[in-house]
């Protein structure tokens, strides 16, 4: 395993620590949790997410003006305790009350429900979105139901925009419930992440394959194929969503293509290129497109390709608001 | 090779291709040239930057609002042509004159330096400011003298906001001249760069091995030795910068921790983490910190350290500055 790392077991913290002080103009860790609180985001609902570590800079990059108020890192791969998170909604909350974002794990959900419950306790008005945005596959290994994965991050890009604007917890919960159905992804990856703890890749795929449908946690795919070019990928990818949506003439979408961790900008451009090629064959409008690592699975090659249809004209804005936070350009 | 491509030899188009549509609100590529054009930075000096492609997102993704006015996109690790140059200096002067911001290679002097001397017979004012951070060693596969890495972003940084504030040409090529002498990088490799056309890594390391001073191309570095901890490695590059400095009790420090390509974000903050360390023990004052994919060689997995010592508090506000660029956050 080569990685820059010290003990296996504290990278969490290592990292929480030079994170906390890179950002410390912004954000501001909580003394004794691996609890991020935004500096700013006062006099607005407060947009609470997190999960386990090793997708950054998912979810701690996000925190900041115009997207979430807090963020709560779970040890690698491993959803954030209920004590944590609810550490989070007590920090954040400026009186307004508190929607948790919340990844479609089994883990996740529970330990999210029960912060909500104890929360509710003391008085916070809490509401929850679930995102179950990966269509690759039905139930999976962490998860009942679809998983969530990179179209996370345009729901807090959206939801933190609305927020500042001063909606109410109620209208954030229904705008968010509406939205996430909108939201699709399924990624592909052509080498496994190694958790730091385990020191070898999850899985394993041969020097010239690639596997369609992979999960940001290594979860299987559905589809695992000789080495294809980007164009290709792109297809199958494009196909798989198309189906899905079912793409309107007089609706408008976005594409969001997410380096997985190890990744190369060039590669992820060259293949939103090649996804923008299929999408102007099936005579799709794109009008927002961003490529980055947003929700990467550590140190994974690969892809994910979100696309988002868009129901109204403030979404679009919504997205392409600036926001001060450290992984949103 | 695993990379998410078609052909090898058209990666530089399809990625130009994909960048300038996800970017077209904010920047314009030239009809037949590699040249990346910012919408915005009018009625300034135009900063001007460029080099072989491979180091995404540098420089195509810091043209924009307060940084570059134009980026000149060559073959893969291999300098731009002149003619190229040429057309970003005519695309991007507003009649005030271009500052070139050219990175110590032999190819990328010698063909700024033309591209220099023909928009001079074009009555166009041209100065250049020359980028030679690297420490690792003199003289190196594509450099006479030392040569220049991460730290460039630093000055498009920081130029860009003076030139912003609407300095002179002659003042930004003072300031930058003087600015070169106060940046020191040093870079540590755990794996090579594989260039597309090439189909293998430019050098070979064994599993166990790291090599400190590696170059952004593969250029040999001044060490190797088994792996080691984030910590150790720390220590390496920071005493090596120490050495070359002479930190000042009364000077303030600038740190830039920038992944080399298939980097996670999360080694990058616990190195960060590590090198805060060591500069804490040495009683140094740390003013500014940055970590992210700013410079990087393709696919190599690795960072680099990079320190700025302040000569006036003007160049950390230039750096916290927020600018409208695809690759600065």
């Amino acid at each position: 395993m080569k990685k820059i790392i010290n003990k296996s077991s504290e990278v969490v913290d290592d990292m929480l620590e030079g994170f906390s002080f890179v950002h410390q103009d912004l954000i501001e860790k909580l003394e004794g949790f691996r609890v991020l609180v935004s500096k700013k985001n006062k006099n607005q609902v407060s947009l609470v997410s997190g999960g386990g570590s090793g997708h950054e800079p998912a979810h701690a990059g996000f925190v900041g003006e115009g997207m979430l108020s807090a963020a709560v890192c779970g040890e690698v791969f491993t959803s954030p305790t209920p004590d944590q998170i609810l550490e989070a909604i007590k920090a954040s909350d400026n009186g307004q009350g508190v929607l948790l974002i919340v990844k479609n794990y089994t883990g996740d959900v529970m330990n999210f429900d029960m912060a909500k419950e104890l929360a509710e306790m003391e008085d916070i008005k809490v509401e929850t979105v679930l995102v179950d945005d990966d269509i690759a596959v039905e139930d999976s290994t962490y998860t009942a139901g679809k998983r969530g994965v990179a179209g996370t991050v345009l729901v807090h890009k959206i939801l933190g925009a609305y927020a500042r604007q001063g909606k109410t917890l109620e209208e954030l919960k229904e705008l968010g419930d509406a939205l996430v159905k909108r939201i699709k992804t399924i990624g592909v990856a052509l080498t496994a992440a190694t958790v730091p703890e385990v020191g070898k890749p999850g899985f394993e795929l041969k020097a010239d394959e690639l596997e369609y449908g992979v999960g940001i946690h290594g979860e299987p795919g559905y589809l695992r194929e000789p080495l294809k070019s980007s164009k290709d990928i792109a297809k199958e990818l494009v196909e798989k969503l198309a189906r899905s949506f079912n793409f309107k003439d007089d609706s408008q979408y976005g594409i969001l293509v997410n380096g997985l961790g190890s990744t190369p900008l060039m590669e992820q451009y060259i293949f939103f290129n090649d996804v923008k090629k299929e999408m102007d064959t099936l005579n799709v409008q794109i009008e927002y497109a961003k490529v980055g690592n947003y929700m990467t699975s550590l140190d994974m090659l690969g892809v994910s390709l979100t696309i988002i249809e868009f129901d109204e004209d403030s979404e679009v804005s919504a997205l392409k608001e600036k926001v001060d936070t450290p992984g949103w350009e």
